[in-house]
């Protein structure tokens, strides 16, 4: 078992109907550590500045989320400005500074190199490769992307699509990387360019796994309270790869129970601001939201008598 | 069993990304019980005009709906014409006329009173209330409704609401009512006026069912090709009331299979104009969709050794 994740360290400024928070703890890889780790041991790859408030990351090392590969170099962290209106699907970014991201190049030490699963965060596809390039063995690799990367590295996404064997976006980004608008047709193109399955999250509506001919549907839980929905997606991936190293399994019924973990674990994060729900979230609050999955969703059969 | 529908009859002219149709069959009753036709014995009382081409509706005589109560009176059907852009989620309605529509007031005949289940489809709450004070004894009362009457007529359907043993609205509709953004707490305050249990129709996204403190999600049915959107709620509906009816049962069990009958008949129906598809359909091809539901939604256990 050995999970690795490259990725965003951050500082988020976050605007809500339910509160404001500024200068909170944020980033992917940060929100992946956090919800992977009740499950698995983490690797972090990442960069921060000088400012940033290394105590912040304590609950992540107490539940074994190894930050040996967490850079501190001169400069201000990454941060991030958002708002989210009573619509809590869609962020408006109200400012992006990368800082000392701008020039991050991750480098994976000899533990690192070894890892089982890698998740590569939201980065330049041209970085993603080059984690995969130091990377030995692994036998499965995820992938998250965006708007920004799909338009402007389409080719190095191209690239790197064939090494990657899950690609975890949203509904848009799926649509426009496929050029198409029907989710079901994109998820199969992407399929097409080489990934080997594609999960579509959908926000409030859930996460479609499309998995060779097959296609899983988990909703979201559905919550009274969403508080804030940043690092969702996030930890989404996060309970979904760290179940599956968990597991040390990839099987059409495993990338199942993978995807109902991270819509369980990411419907944890939304209910509160930061990953303030996440550092006291402990692993039998997640099983039994799990076990809940199952309650939502069961049905019985049709008696035969009907059709 | 016996169901009863009482809606309008229309000729919609539709616009998508994928064609055009002019003055076609529509109307929430012609949709309704072309669904539930499939699986019981359907009365229909609605109005049309004299422009209306009656022969449109053999295919639903050839099923056994009973179209004694479909009054035709001197002057024009109710016609809409409305347009899908990409996102086939929203209609922008182009032009609405109620034509004899407008003064419609429905009357059961003696059969039509003793109906066991009723579909109130989507008109005035006033008109809604009168439909069940002429209803001998019905065992269950399914009500739709839309933004219109929640503003423009709230007293009436308040009124109407302990009557109603299922709400059956959109996610936009159910926010409305309740004045809550957040689409749970929204059905738990609908339920709190009057309503026994609520089900939300989320497009693509599926249909919540909320029933006592339970949920119950039914995704929709990933299609690839979704061409005409028109009468999917209605023919959710259908199914949904069909099988209760067929079933004569509304336990939570049945309930729960009724929502996953109306996401898989409302995923046939979007896959041709009008009511193109659902004249052709089989109930033993609604019955082998329903079986593909459980293997989109179903998922193992986790392992004892994780939590």
């Amino acid at each position: 078992m050995s999970l690795l994740v490259v990725g965003s360290v951050a500082l988020d400024s976050v605007e809500t109907p339910f509160g404001k928070r500024d200068n909170v703890l944020g980033g992917s890889a940060t929100y992946f550590s956090a919800a992977a780790s009740l499950l698995t041991k983490v690797d972090v790859v990442g960069v921060v500045g000088e400012d940033f408030p290394h105590g912040q990351l304590d609950f992540l090392e107490a539940r074994g989320v190894r930050l040996d590969g967490l850079e501190r170099v001169p400069g201000r962290t990454f941060r991030w400005k958002g708002r989210y209106g009573f619509d809590l699907n869609a962020a408006e970014t109200l400012d992006t500074q990368l800082n000392v991201f701008e020039s991050f190049q991750p480098k994976l030490d000899e533990q690192a190199r070894k890892a089982e699963r890698i998740f590569l965060g939201n980065i330049d596809p041209e970085l993603q490769m080059r984690v995969l390039e130091q990377a030995e063995r692994p036998k499965l690799v995820c992938a998250d992307t965006m708007n920004f990367w799909i338009s402007g590295k389409r080719q190095a996404l191209l690239k790197l699509l064939p090494r990657v064997d899950v690609l975890m976006v949203n509904d848009g980004e799926v649509r426009q990387l496929a050029g198409e608008s029907n989710v079901l047709k994109a998820a199969h193109a992407a399929k097409r360019m080489g990934a080997k399955a594609v999960v579509v999250k959908r926000g409030e509506y859930g996460a479609l796994l499309v998995d060779g001919e097959e296609s899983f549907f988990a909703p979201a839980f559905p919550l009274a309270d969403v508080i804030d929905p940043t690092g969702a997606g996030d930890t989404f991936a996060g309970g979904f790869l760290g179940l599956l190293d968990r597991l040390d399994a990839s099987d059409p019924a495993a990338l199942r129970q993978a995807t109902v973990m991270g819509s369980t674990i990411a419907s944890f994060t939304v209910e509160q601001f930061s990953l303030d729900r996440l550092r006291s979230l402990e692993l039998s609050q997640v099983r039994k939201r799990f076990d809940a999955f199952r309650g939502l969703t069961h049905f019985e059969p049709l008696p035969d008598h009907v059709g």
